[in-house]
């Protein structure tokens, strides 16, 4: 069995692109420049836009945190966002959700031009990898190809199952397995709450990618040997006996399921590493495309 | 057995489109206005083109048929469709494919101005349906979810197994058919030239569309008792016995797939007719979002 080591891969990313942006200050070239908007001050997004900024330093990017009181109406939030799709500094941003309840999520994601929408949540950005263009793929399941891609594990002809239909996992890595690309020319099958017998599906794939959030969920029992498992999950399950007060549990039953796979992420230490490193690289990406290559 | 005749559902879809025309001219509103460009004189092309101009007059629309010489650059297909996306008469409007070589199909469509993309071809669209948010279903989907529908072939909970990513079939009908819709919440697998095993799949499949270009790949060996088939191929096999020299193939062996199946759909007659009528439906539906609603 291999452990897909998240913290090792995604600290592999950014040293490369650390040394890439090292390049580019050599050759004189304006260096990556992100932006995140923050909308009100909920601690665990705090937490998320400040390891966003750390891990932007840690390259040598350029960023800019942009706070807005909590009271922000929807007009001026999407009128910081023109300013921000304006102004040529800036080679991609992102606005941290959850946003309050009085601004619509939606249009402010479509306010955000598709070019600099490193986070790939505006829908031209999603048509554009669905349609095998060139886009920006979200954070999660670029992170969870580069995984697949750099522990060379074999997709192509694989049957990979799916589990949740999300936005931002399950949908969007259903169509990538399936396209022609590395870790992709999968056979895939996608699975959700309507599904029957989910088991017997489990039981024959040779890849599951379990993103429905629910812990533990994926036992010994339903899996073959032999299988790859990539747990999207992360749940906060209360456990009196930790420091914290609770333990973060994937959606895999890793003890177990670990005895037969072949390769398996950890949680925490898999996917969730990966998509800070995914986002800077989509930044990097951003970058170079407005310089025009 | 029940046949899932395309030619019916389409002449009932253009009578309710009809009817609903006559509703907002009643009313003295603006019909829908479908402007179609096509580009140089290729036979087929000017069929298909001249069916949809016809389409358009049966049910009462506004139609504008733009034909450039086949000598056209780049340029001045793109000045035209520049002057498409400002024409506030025209509602929705199509550039027929293929394009002669020496322009860029993909710049092209990703000219076209999503809200009068009524092919659903600009990514921004494919993006829309893949997250959820109303937009433009290419007309080959949407004709087989409204078969799906109008026949109330069960979906929910059934396994559907897509044969075929192309771009405007199979890869937009494995999304469609996994999502919260009617003809939906079915749980998806997507073949296609990698899948290994592929009879196994068709022999477990509740249903199963066919869309990979094969004359009469699927036969009643590969599926099981009770299945539904939606076969989307069209090819033309060489026949000396037909006067006009070929016959039309699907891919499906329909004399004896049809002995098990539940619902099939006859080539021609299926799928085929129900693109004119669903291109109408999206050139309804961009008008009604144009006044608003």
């Amino acid at each position: 069995m291999t452990l897909l080591d998240g913290r090792k891969v995604s600290n592999d990313i950014k040293n490369e692109i650390a040394a890439h942006v090292q390049q580019m200050k050599e050759r004189g070239e304006k260096v990556p420049h992100l932006a995140a908007v923050l909308v009100g001050d909920d601690g665990a997004s705090l937490t998320y836009v400040g390891s966003k900024v750390k891990a932007c330093e840690r390259v040598g990017f350029e960023s800019t945190l942009i706070r807005l009181p909590n009271t922000t109406t929807e007009s001026e939030l999407l009128d910081k966002i023109r300013e921000l799709n304006e102004d040529d500094a800036i080679d991609g941003f992102i606005v941290q959700l959850p946003l309050p309840k009085q601004i619509d999520e939606q249009k402010v994601l479509m306010a955000v031009d598709p070019r600099k929408d490193v986070d790939g949540f505006h829908p031209e950005n999603f048509g554009k990898i669905a349609l095998d263009m060139e886009g920006f793929i979200p954070a999660t399941p670029f992170g969870i190809l580069q995984l697949l891609e750099r522990f060379q594990v074999e997709t192509k002809g694989k049957h990979t199952l799916v589990i949740g239909r999300s936005h931002i996992v399950g949908r969007p890595m259903s169509i990538l397995m399936s396209q022609k690309r590395k870790a992709g020319n999968s056979t895939v099958t996608i699975a959700h709450s309507h599904t029957e017998n989910l088991a017997e599906f489990t039981k024959k794939a040779d890849i599951i990618i379990a993103a429905l959030g629910i812990p533990e969920f994926l036992t010994e029992a339903m899996v073959k040997e032999g299988v790859v498992v990539i747990d999207v999950g992360i749940t906060r399950v209360p456990d009196a006996s930790h420091p914290k007060g609770y333990v973060i549990k994937g959606d895999v039953d890793f003890e177990n399921v670990s005895k037969k796979a072949s390769f398996i992420t950890p949680v925490p230490g898999g996917v969730g590493p990966m998509t800070i490193a995914m986002l800077l690289q989509n930044t990097l990406l951003a970058r170079k495309q407005r310089m025009g290559h």
